[in-house]
């Protein structure tokens, strides 16, 4: 029986080997049915030619990766990242994808002040709203694992993003990944509190034991995060959107065919990707 | 002008070449107070004598590192690690340390329910409470990194440490390092909640950027942990107590020779172990 994967998409950062083109038909050719795509692989083969080819291959898009960080040093370099990150936006709504992932950057060069930096972070989201409700893509924000506070993100846990989606209204979103909050104690009150609108993505992935270095992303099923259970807190929400496969793993998959790492990774993640269950369980 | 370190401790697992003796002598050699002494050192150099010669070189112990871990498969080797942690206890108290670290494991093998593993932990400490009342050793509580849950420990942010304390009472307390909590968004919050006498021995290290891998902890002053900040919170809510240096460092500072750690260690902490201002700051 064919697994059904049309809530399915993979992230295009799993098969960084494959240009924009090869990911779209090799991701289409064995039935996958979306695409995260970043930046750069977008910028090389062309915003509406991307766009064409997704649409002609009959994919959907999760989202566009990333956002441009927010840990300038300078006042000036800060103003810049916020109208980058409109143009982003824009990019985003020319091709078709429902939001940005925000990947705000760590802190910036010579500052220790994360606090400080997470205020900056909120104030630039407030500040992208309006082009963001006038673009209609949604800041998607994605709680990245402390181990990454330092260089990639300030933001960290899923109760600071759902505080800020309660600021922010429907201009954001969250992109929750099991790999960044399968450890926080409150994952699943939080996805309880952000309800199934909310999410606009849901990443997997595994964490491996021993993880080996900061880019040793585990496919699912290899790894000690509870895939099935965690599933089940989200269509006991009533979480009828997407899942995504997102993995960055530099000593592994990275070097493997892009096909085969696809075939694999469905093999992994059709289990926990089909259609919402009829009855809603009772997890209580 | 000599630094005033009567407060400061080294934590042995930061010169990892030195034996338990030369530990003790190159500690209190330069001036460091206190010494925190791991487990197969003292077996190494014998409990008696060990607590004899810290006792002769005019230290005091901050604490006895490690608690066996928690996270066994079988419940017959569950129940072996409740009775090793006796054990540990007992060493703790011939040995004159006030409390034993506990780091308690990550997961069963094979086994992906971390609330499960949680759980469990809390049902360890409870069962664990009424010795270490009777020997007075006090159940160190430190929150681990989550990047360290699946193989290390469960207990992952200070907010459940605080909860797990206030349930354990006078049993337990807080071992903090900044290193672990440095990013957690209720840091403060929770130091706070703490009050100075919860907090058993306060870890200092620092995180680097990059981080090159799980054992890469950072020098003092090298990171972008905000010391002088923290310190703050702790001077204003009136903590008198110990702090200690902790290096985990695989690339770089388990290398050097120990005097060598010793003394740039001294130079960097110096400025934040000294006594507590005669009025205490507000910080609010």
């Amino acid at each position: 029986m064919q697994p059904d994967l049309s809530r399915f998409s993979v992230n295009q950062i799993t098969t960084p080997n494959w240009s924009m083109a090869q990911a779209i038909e090799g991701y289409a050719g064995q039935g996958v049915g979306g695409i995260a795509c970043w930046r750069n692989y977008v910028a090389d083969y062309g915003v509406e030619r991307t766009a064409r080819h997704i649409r002609d291959a009959g994919l959907w898009v999760a989202s566009l990766c990333t956002s441009a960080w927010l840990n300038a040093a300078t006042e000036a370099d800060y103003r810049a990242a916020i109208e980058e990150n409109r143009r982003i936006l824009d990019t985003a709504a020319a091709m078709g994808a429902p939001c940005v992932v925000m990947v705000v950057g760590g802190l910036p060069a010579g500052c220790k002040d994360i606090m400080g930096q997470r205020a900056r972070v909120r104030d630039a989201l407030h500040a992208l709203a309006p082009h963001a409700r006038a673009v209609g893509v949604r800041l998607g924000l994605e709680p990245l694992h402390p181990m990454y506070a330092g260089d990639r993100s300030v933001l960290n846990s899923i109760k600071d993003a759902n505080d800020l989606c309660d600021e922010l209204g429907d201009a954001a979103g969250l992109v929750p990944d099991v790999y960044h909050c399968w450890w926080d104690p409150c994952f699943e009150a939080e996805l309880r509190r952000a309800g199934p609108d909310r999410i606009l993505t849901f990443h997997y992935c595994d964490w491996l034991v021993p993880t080996r270095n900061l880019r040793d992303r585990g496919m699912v099923g290899d790894g000690v995060v509870d895939i099935p259970r965690i599933r089940g807190w989200l269509d006991d929400i009533g979480y009828a959107g997407k899942f995504e496969l997102e993995l960055f793993s530099e000593l592994d998959w990275w070097n493997r065919p892009g096909e085969e790492t696809v075939r694999i990774g469905i093999e992994r993640c059709a289990p926990h990707v089909g259609p919402l269950p009829a009855i809603a369980k009772d997890q209580s």
